[in-house]
């Protein structure tokens, strides 16, 4: 294992604190007494309770209230009391003993919005856009008349806000991800071994990463073909790329908690005229999406920018939704960098910048960087890459 | 990389229809036309369809729609259609525009519900125990009406019980991820170096079982402690093992869409009297469970026997609320080996043998083995733990 680089230092309570403020914030210009979170993305951040298990099985469901008025607490399964301990800033904690299907904590959460200084008689719930539920629908339809007088309501958008604008200690921990894959995807071509498919290579980026001091590599999009790819759903497969091909790698790698999401294209032998001359249009899209990535435009203006660049060489409106997205704690994030996304860019903000070209039909290129939205700008998270695709020897 | 093991064969045609074959009986028993599934545990299982991504982004929501009577649909966005094509035996699909929050598919599902062939009028979501949605909760509060007249019930149970019995393709896969964590297991004596973190031992376990052919490997617990861990949520942290420590790693790697879930203890140094002798109290335990975990005997009769083997070496009933539990798609499936859990167990089932003990407050170790019941017992997918600690030198 290449010696760990030293890890970042733990977020501090005063992060926490300011976390919890801002929702607070948010909650009154949304009328709510409280806000319920049960998913890793936001229990996590706004309680600093760190864990691998309980995301990964709906055994035992994990919650956490934040009150717009009062103490925030943890309703969580009593084995878990000593992680939620050493890992959160809350100290005040309701247990039950799980797994309990009949009542998974539910009379612990309808007590703790009981107690509840009331101003709107509103709790926000995560319902809405872009948001999962962490634990069963049929005990939140209980939980619903179990809360009254408390209207349950959506509360997403609460968490939506807070996230959206990083802290230089997260946007520490996305560029530290970033810096770890791009290592990786230099040392690919060096590594990559005759024979190998799809699935070995997204196996040793995978591996890779880990031992360059990622944590988690979940997402580690492989798929190639000749000239071009399908899709960035279909992959990794069986397939064993030759000469000729064009290998798109899309890296989410996470590092405490936080995810960089970028790929890299590869080159096996020579690229072709059109590959190159769709590369050189991708990148300069790219350049011209982070000239247009800075406080003040929109999420809408960056993908014109990007999509003015690709019709300026040549290639026509493509037809892809978007090019690029928010990012942090999820690998996809608000705002969308497309047509009719208004939100405002502003400082701490960190986004994809991600062209793509279509070269005929199921046939596409894609580029990709993360960067920081800064007082005047933004910043670069990736090492940007190489105006020249990187090649593969076969 | 050490060379890649052969992959699996595909899933044939023929493991899909049968599954959709078993659900329908199940839907009938239930009363349902049909289920509806979006989450990658239901929506893999029923349709073979395999992507990294809509699994890590709330952006894009998936569905699966199989009636009861008919040809079952896809409900996917229209930039996944090669991936569908290449990876599902179902070939009906509907497709839209996505990320469009405004309306997610919405239309299309209820379109396909309202021309079900229908007899009970009840449609079954993921809404029940041990179950989690895979779109947000807002939109199918909006399903609901857009559905009528059909009826939106929970049919979380179909899915429960169709996915409780393993096919022999369902077990290679578990048996596959389990051996490759065992080999794992076994290199990491030899590969410790000095100053290693329980993160980087996470880091490192990770990576081997990936280079060694896992797909994933979403789940590795990594904790220390003299003598004992606190519990199977903390950690890994930062903390340095030392001599006189224990080390538990709890391993869930996936391949090809199936996890395995087990521990092994590494002592670092030789292991103390208590904890030598907690050890073979787990050792035995385990041998217990493997003998009760038989056709006929219930999830509850193999948690009885470890409690009874624990107690006879002389530890008290422990604290845990259960002694393992169903594993596959997911790294925790029903049933429980637990008190009350009266669920016969059944040739195909795959089950966590898991005693634990508790050696004081906040002090306890775990054993686990992973196993399928066969006509007449059953048959360890791991390998066996030795009897005597595996050490670390420090």
């Amino acid at each position: 294992m290449p010696a760990s680089r030293r890890e970042l230092p733990r977020f501090s309570r005063a992060e926490f604190e300011a976390r919890a403020e801002c929702a607070r914030r948010l909650m009154t210009k949304s009328r709510l007494d409280a806000v319920l979170v049960s998913t890793e993305a936001n229990l996590g951040y706004l309680s600093g309770f760190t864990s691998q298990l309980p995301w990964l099985t709906p055994a035992r469901p994990w919650y956490f209230l934040l009150p717009r008025v009062g103490r925030p607490v943890g309703i969580i399964p009593d084995s878990g009391v000593d992680a939620w301990r050493a890992t959160s800033w809350v100290t005040e904690l309701r247990t039950w003993r799980s797994p309990n299907p009949e009542n998974e904590g539910l009379d612990l959460i309808a007590a703790a919005i009981g107690s509840l200084k009331v101003r709107y008689g509103r709790v926000g719930f995560e319902l809405g856009p872009e948001t999962r539920l962490g634990f069963p629908v049929a005990d939140l339809l209980r939980l619903k008349d179990m809360i009254r007088p408390a209207e349950m309501v959506d509360g997403s958008g609460v968490l939506r806000a807070a996230r959206m604008i990083k802290s230089p200690a997260e946007i520490a921990r996305i560029r530290r991800a970033a810096r770890i894959a791009c290592d990786a995807f230099d040392a690919l071509p060096d590594a990559f071994e005759k024979g190998w498919s799809e699935r070995d290579v997204m196996r040793w980026m995978q591996a890779e990463t880990l031992l360059r001091g990622a944590d988690k590599a979940p997402f580690m999009m492989v798929r190639s073909g000749a000239g071009a790819i399908s899709s960035l759903y279909l992959g990794p497969t069986g397939r064993r790329p030759k000469r000729g091909d064009v290998m798109l790698i899309d890296a989410g790698c996470v590092y405490d908690g936080y995810s960089c999401d970028f790929d890299r294209l590869f080159s096996f032998g020579p690229p072709t005229d059109e590959v190159k001359r769709a590369h050189e249009a991708l990148w300069r899209a790219t350049e011209a999406g982070l000239a247009a990535a800075r406080p003040g435009n929109t999420a809408e203006a960056v993908f014109l920018a990007q999509a003015k660049a690709l019709e300026e060489a040549g290639w026509g409106r493509p037809k892809m939704g978007r090019f690029g997205h928010g990012l942090g704690r999820i690998i996809t994030e608000p705002p969308s960098n497309k047509l009719g996304d208004k939100t405002k860019l502003r400082p701490g903000m960190v986004l994809t910048i991600e062209p793509g070209v279509s070269l005929g039909p199921e046939r596409m290129l894609v580029h990709e960087e993360n960067i920081a939205i800064t007082e005047d700008g933004c910043r670069l998270l990736t090492r940007r890459a190489r105006r020249r695709m990187a090649e593969i020897e076969t």
